[in-house]
């Protein structure tokens, strides 16, 4: 078997735990398989190398500030991210050679490569590249010397041969396009959870570890995602078919494995549930319902760069509607600002917001043939007197805004309502 | 003109001297000359690295020991040494791309190239790798669009891609090979001197700033040149003829140019005078004076990989003859430990030791031509009852060897008498 194994901040954070994780490809390789890795900077490097870049433009060390200050001449901007993706990218170098020597100081032997020795060819989009193709002849004939092969993460190279580097969670990303371009019979997410959860548990302690998920469900379950790992990885992992299994770097019981679907996962009718705060309700009311009105808002929010998520128009009367959509809490100044710049048939808009809201999702593959969820789900939020202010669904997906206080009853009851409460953790 | 600047550790220790490095780029390319910039590693980055890597295969963080362990097999050692390459070289990567966003934030055009981008291509000698051929042509292009270049000093690529270094002070290294290979006006190297002197200040305060000194009399003060730049680059200097310009980083005087020999330079005697401690002295006494016997004895030490220094051979008698030779202190046990297996004609050696020496050189391109500055200067021994252990010279060089006790009265009294002194400093 070939096994790809990725390594987080926090398991390289010090020279023990490269240690551990040295053991941990060897017992691999001890067993027969071949091992690549894939490795992130040590916990806090990342951040201390972007503070020297920061404190180095802006001695305030604002890194809003800094950005915006290269934003006037977009030349220059440009510029700066090639050379924080030199700079930030060394994280990732130093823990893939530290990870290699100490491999060979347990007797195994290895090579570490950084991004344009291991063939990650990206586009030029600096800070946030998108991997054009890889060509692992290098990987390859390291594994064939019998070596195990120490990527590092998140950066690669583009045609001129600067080095890029994928975004913030890039290792994750670095991770399964290695595992995809080499065929990799699993990609091993080594993080310091035990898997992906039925819902956070510091909030429910009856959530249970899942054992099997598919990718559209882990792409629905984001907010729960996004701990263990980068959700556009999971996206990748789903166009190659990859099979991910997030597991724990600290034991070796098995974890949550992302999988295609299999028919067997139907039978499970809701996977997990997901609260997500953070965002912020906006009410545009009695906007004239005239063709267009929604593109004009939308288009307006979109083009200042703001990602909407749930969007709800209801039936209009008299002539006007109301239009209401959640934005990031952190974008909220900014999207009024745009929209106190905007008018419908000539008028400006009357807007209410609301940033106590909170989210829940709830996702299962079985929802597309349980239609009976749906009310299920408001049921048990009637019982507990919890009032629904919006809501949105995919095929495998319900989403339910509440206000923020009933947030964390809400995902209880919801979670052992739906039959997903395990043993008290 | 095309300048060649060449900032040392000390002149990037931190964020405010990078951006005084970086005011001092941009002042010569507003000056209506193209700039490319070597950089070494911030002060203390490359010990902490090495430190890291010590730490990590040896706990007990003793460097030479770390080395040991590895010759253990010969196979892991040099895998090591590929890591401590691949580890060790972000540290230049690291302060070039934060002196190009310092350029970049003071409105110049920078770019900063590494190893593998600035063409720099060296054999597989990993930690001490030498320079093939520079592809310059990225560095033209960048140059071509307006560019200042800052280069990752210290560092290259091997054949295969591997990143390799050029051994401590390779920065200097890198430095002269790429003045020569982009032909460059001069090759300026920064440093926290005013430039070369005629012996060390600490030493005799009338020491004085020497303004041009030919490579081959820069090459014999080696123990002065050492502290301001890297002797090996002043070999690649001579090699291609590139004028090196010692400087300080901290203001604009003119400090010390080495460039080819001129005829102008005979008429200045002697250039400076140095001062060596650190070496110790060993005699063997009355070996069998047969033939092969100097080979025997230098032949195991070279096979130790144990540099000799000075070496006189006295006229024997009886057929019987004494050898004398300098180490370096360091290496005075392991030279004993190897003399000791060594037998002449079937007998072991008889051997003394003397680790209270000191060695004083005289060099100076005149000498050529003014046989009398041997004698002036044993006159000048003489008359402070300095006795004389050992003599040894070269065409442009004298050396001789002292009581350690001596070594700065000798020092002092050379330089005066050969009419070196300057005002007190």
């Amino acid at each position: 078997m070939l096994v790809l194994k990725k390594f987080g901040g926090s398991s390289v954070a010090d020279l023990d735990r490269i240690r551990a994780c040295a053991d941990r490809c060897l017992r691999t390789a001890a067993e027969g398989h071949q091992v690549v890795v894939v490795v992130s900077a040590m916990q806090g490097e990342t951040n201390r190398l972007i503070a020297l870049a920061n404190a180095l433009v802006r001695p305030e060390a604002d890194p809003a500030a800094a950005r915006g200050h290269y934003v006037e001449a977009a030349k220059s901007c440009q510029d700066y991210d090639r050379e924080l993706d030199q700079l930030v990218a060394t994280g990732e170098t130093v823990s893939a050679a530290l990870l290699a020597m100490a491999i060979g100081d347990r007797g195994g032997r290895a090579v570490s490569l950084c991004g344009h020795q291991l063939g990650m060819q990206t586009d030029q989009r600096h800070t946030r590249a998108r991997i054009l193709q890889i060509d692992e002849a290098r990987i390859r004939s390291a594994l064939d010397e019998g070596r195990i092969v120490v990527c590092a993460g998140f950066q690669g190279v583009d045609p001129d041969g600067n080095i890029t580097t994928l975004g913030r969670g890039g290792s994750d990303t670095s991770a399964v396009a290695l595992a995809a371009a080499l065929k990799a019979d699993v990609c091993e997410i080594l993080t310091d959870v035990d898997g992906v959860y039925t819902t956070d548990p510091r909030i429910v302690p009856q959530a249970r570890k899942i054992d099997r998920i598919s990718y559209d469900e882990m792409l629905e379950l984001a907010s729960l995602g996004a701990k263990v790992l980068q959700i556009r990885s999971v996206a990748f992992a789903k166009k190659y078919g990859v099979r991910v299994h997030v597991r724990s770097s600290l034991n070796t019981t098995q974890g949550t494995w992302i999988v295609p679907p299999e028919s067997a996962m139907e039978s499970v009718v809701v996977s997990g549930v997901a609260l997500e705060r953070g965002e912020a309700k906006v009410t545009v009311l009695g906007a004239l319902d005239v063709p267009g009105v929604i593109a004009t808002v939308f288009g307006a929010l979109g083009a200042a760069g703001i990602v909407v998520d749930m969007i709800i128009q209801n039936v209009g009367h008299d002539g006007r509607t109301d239009i209401t959509f959640t934005v990031p809490g952190t974008d909220l100044t900014r999207a009024l600002d745009v929209l106190a710049g905007v008018t419908i048939g000539g008028e400006a808009m009357r807007v209410e917001t609301d940033r106590n809201i909170a989210k829940i999702s709830i996702v299962g593959l079985g929802m597309r043939t349980h239609a009976e969820i749906v009310g299920q789900a408001f049921q048990i939020l009637a019982a507990e007197g919890i009032n629904v202010q919006m809501v949105s669904n995919s095929e495998i997906r319900l989403s339910i805004v509440v206000q923020e206080r009933y947030g964390e009853l809400a995902l209880r009851a919801l979670h052992r309502g739906l039959g997903l409460d395990g043993d008290r953790a």
